[in-house]
């Protein structure tokens, strides 16, 4: 799994993550295949979900609680543990239910709105009964959002004007769910309505240019009675087990598609992972290492 | 009453409130005595709070809701209801019970701390049970703040070194109540402990300076999983009422001790005003217009 957070983690200096250490093997969640056990809850072949790193295999004591889970790929294929039905899923899924809250048409706005995250929050706002904006760059990406997810509206952040854009949605904005701060935060700021609810989850513009002087904007916080909400799902795993089985069934029945962005090949890892900061993928970064 | 929301009224534009129309009476706050009345519930001589504005007189209909206020002063000096017992009393109520939400023991950290506001936020957080550290301005209100307040803390922006005093507050800080923006919140950011709650309701430092380039730390709110909310007492009119009388008995009970900047004459309406915008009152901003 490619998710954005790993970024955090290759800078020095106190994140929410422990920095990655230099000449060790890097850290990320993995599904896969048991290959050896001596755990007699775990059976040769046995799907299972852990963090196993940027390797092809890995030792691991399941004992260990979170370590290592097994999971049912009868419905569902194995790679979405990784994503709609893995910590992107809950991620949107817990800004959607626990930080916005939505009544039925109210508008939300999301922006990498094709990534893991993204996709899995417009999937899963529509099914609430939300009306959907997507921010995503490209003409392609915009189709995706609009014909394939179900969204009620695309901007395309590279053609369009965002800020006018967003300006014409009717009603305004009640709900921001933001995962790449800068410049589309800023924008938004005074685009949101009273009492705007706005998670953030990832910074992705903000990951490689760290002293970019922005929210400049950030006064609409008070004119707008806004609140900002910083989340990590890892502080929240207890109860991340309980949203799973709902992620699971919304995919069953339809309603949690979403595409994957695959890659084959340990030797292309690192640059599977740069094309999605760049973002450059649509859907959820996986590489293929078999 | 002098308070720093007027100050937003004197900009054109959007904001939580109408702009003040020029060639119009300055609408504000007032405590005053019924001189005359047509209005079978009031009578000459009652002590009522409203929204006088910056007159000697007015003259309201007190059949419309919220318009006119009689209080009792046989306990609480008839001023108060404009401070500690009036809407900024409520505003640090709020902030504190109902945006911050501390446990005793947990360290607050209130700017603007010997202001209306700022005063009855450390009195109230005092009487929670929580650690209280106060920023100002100057030898004077730091005194004010640790030994008439009871803060166990003061920093002196204006002297210290504010980010070095904060960091070395053991444990890290817990809570924000922020009545400035600007330098002060962006310098606050990465102090703050993993789920600091930070309630706005003011940015004075940013009123006159609208385009300063701030927040460039915002990184922080997902680093720590910070939640930043801004509030505005008004949209909660309907409750305030249920919090006065707790506020009025903490003040009878001595717990709630906060001081006045008193100026006399309506010809000096203006200069006060401006000494608060700059920080040179001590408490409770009012103009005594007898």
């Amino acid at each position: 799994s490619h998710d954005p957070y790993m970024r955090g983690r290759m800078n020095e200096g106190k994140s929410y993550a422990q920095p990655q250490p230099l000449g060790e093997v890097m850290i990320g969640g993995t599904v896969g295949e048991v290959v050896g056990s001596r755990n007699a809850s775990f059976a040769v072949g046995d799907k299972v979900v852990g963090m196993g790193g940027w390797q092809a295999y890995s030792v691991v004591d399941a004992n260990v609680p979170g370590m290592l889970r097994r999971v049912d790929t009868t419905h569902v294929p194995l790679s979405h543990y990784l994503g709609a039905v893995g910590m992107p899923g809950v991620t949107a899924w817990y800004g959607l239910v626990k930080i916005i809250n939505p009544k039925a048409g109210e508008t939300v706005v999301v922006s990498a709105a094709t990534g893991a995250v993204g996709s899995a929050f417009g999937a899963l706002a529509k099914a609430r009964g939300c009306r959907v904006v997507g921010i995503a760059g490209g003409p392609e990406k915009c189709r995706y959002l609009v014909e394939e997810l179900g969204c009620d509206r695309a901007i395309d952040y590279k053609a369009d004007d965002v800020e006018a854009e967003l300006a014409k949605i009717e009603g305004g904005i009640n709900a921001y769910f933001d995962n790449v701060g800068g410049k589309t935060l800023d924008t938004i700021l005074p685009l949101m309505n009273d009492f705007g609810r706005i998670p953030v989850c990832g910074m992705i513009a903000n990951y490689n240019h760290q002293t970019e002087p922005y929210l400049l904007r950030f006064d609409q916080i008070l004119m707008r009675r806004l609140t900002i909400t910083g989340f990590f799902i890892p502080d929240f795993l207890d109860r991340c087990a309980s949203y799973l089985p709902k992620l699971r069934q919304w995919m069953e029945e339809g309603k949690l598609v979403v595409r994957f962005d695959e890659t084959k090949g340990l030797e292309h890892t690192l640059d599977a992972y740069a094309r999605m900061l760049s973002g450059r993928n649509i859907g959820k970064v996986i590489v293929d290492i078999r």
